[in-house]
């Protein structure tokens, strides 16, 4: 049987819905996919932190209702988050990187993965902050220290776009993509063709919990900026960085720009987008597009998330799927894993098949 | 430098633009994937059959215009396609076999992927028949000898669909799936709500190349059938048989039907579907549906083909791209020869990844 040891930090939406899949799945796992996750940390801003060297029940951890800094109840437990001491010393084979996106400088979760992988760590994240601006350099200090960094959650949740494009359409000729990567404005612009203003779209749509209280990242495109980034450097070789993707939001469209492209048979739609010139470059842009009705991207509705990947030997090939969600998105940490698995250095070549 | 030598069972379109691609790709290809490809042996029903140890080249075999038993004029050649010897002598490691499919005993694609397999040779192929009628027997006659049965390309062309749903959805809890399978009756139906009846439909499928000579096959659901078959099996652990899917085509809608489901906001599709029941057992049918507008498959437009896949934990993952065309099946064997390449014993794990 083989087991790993994670440490989860953050213990948010996402790492929370992970320990739940644990409490439920690691026998089915065990059989299906020929391992366990046993946790041995958790560490959490209001929390705390705990390292439980033999493991932590996981249907303890999701079902009792801690309160702040609760943590410190726990044997091996503290009412402090001492990240860097957890992250270091905690016995874990993979550490699990799910605190809040710094799309500054990708801070304090840089650290995190820095800390991670120097010490011997494998890290799975869907934070976009580390990927978007500091992937290449976690990746090769992954790679002196002889783990991985896996992240196929900070896009399209555990929709699979970048192992997909990487693993399924090797040698297809990827030379670009167009995508939907932002649920809530997606959802945004449904409603005003339903008729509602854009504050009144925005509103319902905080209703719903699709928005952040401060809409900015999602309606300005600041958050499919930085997964254009993160796809234009993982999937066509670019070296970008936010700055060098141009950005426009929706906020500007009004319902009669609306109500013009519908009676001209196109719909709006926020597309991140990006593709290789012919000069090597990446030309890489997030604005509103006015797409026909068969645009491979214009019937995607509500807070779905799509993206084309634009092939020389299939032309466009398109993935459509849930684009957030807390089990979704602990998902994509376990699709981290299960590459991790795969890519150990005793697997069964046919396995990783 | 990594070479396979590969045979090409079949000689039209699809084989013949692998060939293509082979001439026009084999740099980029050792490049980027690892490997070359050498065209050792070809057979040809009508052109023939040639053996060349040292490899044929592939740019003379695409341009030269053969006459009917044309191979006879190369050296190793000979006007008859004697397609068992060919398998069982040709210095091959890998068959692509491409020749036509069989929908009620496979043959005599099956025996040629039983003497490849049983001669130590991998087999990719994209023919519908020996996959949906023999693929367990196949698989298991390959592991004895110690080489792969792939074909991606049986379903959808070179769209990754079986890949996607084994390697990038492992642990999602995959339960079952619905598609678009045939991009003839989707087409057909298209232009039905166009205003065409259903016989000037099949005329202009027929005209445009989509449809053949006889279409019965696509627009009576034969096709999407076995097409069925190969994914209940593959992806959801069924033994089906094409019997076991209760099959109705598209010919029976008249355009009064199709007006109706427009008037009332739906559109019909001809829908591929299975699922696991409850009692582990599977059900399976092909038949035309009516889809909301909001349906995943209900934009899918003209010969383009789309498959949604049912998971657990991330609800439904659409695929959509194209589902044929000669350099889309092309890549199908590609795609099915880069897993062979990373599954070979030698292969170093993180490529696989």
């Amino acid at each position: 049987m083989t087991q790993y040891n994670i440490a989860l930090i953050g213990f948010g939406g996402v790492n929370r819905a992970l320990a739940e899949l644990i409490a439920g799945s690691n026998d089915r796992w065990n059989a299906e996919l020929g391992f366990r996750l046993n946790i041995v940390a958790v560490t959490d801003l209001h929390l705390g932190s705990v390292i439980s060297p033999n493991g932590i029940d996981a249907r303890m951890l999701v079902e009792t209702r801690f309160a702040r800094g609760g943590f410190a109840q726990l044997s091996g437990g503290s009412a402090e988050a001492d990240n860097e001491k957890v992250i270091k010393q905690a016995p874990a084979d993979i550490v699990a990187e799910a605190t809040f996106t710094n799309p500054v400088d990708g801070e304090p979760a840089v650290s995190h993965c820095r800390w991670a992988l120097e010490s011997g760590k494998h890290v799975v994240t869907t934070n976009k902050g580390p990927v978007a601006l500091a992937a290449a350099e976690l990746k090769a200090l992954g790679a002196r220290h002889g783990v991985m960094f896996e992240h196929e959650g900070a896009v399209m949740s555990g929709t699979p776009v970048i192992r997909m494009a990487q693993r399924t359409l090797a040698g297809a000729g990827l030379h670009g993509f167009e995508g939907i990567l932002n649920g809530t404005s997606n959802f945004v612009l449904g409603r005003m063709e339903g008729g509602l203003s854009f504050a009144e779209a925005v509103k319902e749509a905080k209703g719903l919990g699709y928005a952040e209280a401060d809409p900015t990242a999602d309606v300005e495109g600041h958050d499919v900026r930085l997964k254009v980034v993160i796809l234009a450097n993982e999937l066509l070789g670019g070296k970008l960085t936010p700055q060098d993707v141009d950005c426009k939001g929706i906020s500007g469209l009004t319902v009669a720009d609306i109500d013009a492209a519908t009676r001209e048979g196109y719909r709006w739609k926020l597309i991140g987008s990006a593709s290789v010139r012919q000069d090597g470059g990446i030309a890489a842009r997030v604005g509103p597009q006015r797409l026909a009705l068969d645009h491979a991207l214009a019937a995607v509705g509500g807070a779905i998330n799509a993206i084309s990947l634009k092939t020389d030997l299939l032309g466009a090939v398109t993935v459509t799927g849930p684009g957030a969600g807390r089990v979704e998105t602990a998902y994509a940490l376990l699709s981290d894993i299960i590459t991790i698995h795969q890519c150990r250095p005793s697997a069964d070549k046919k396995e990783a098949a």
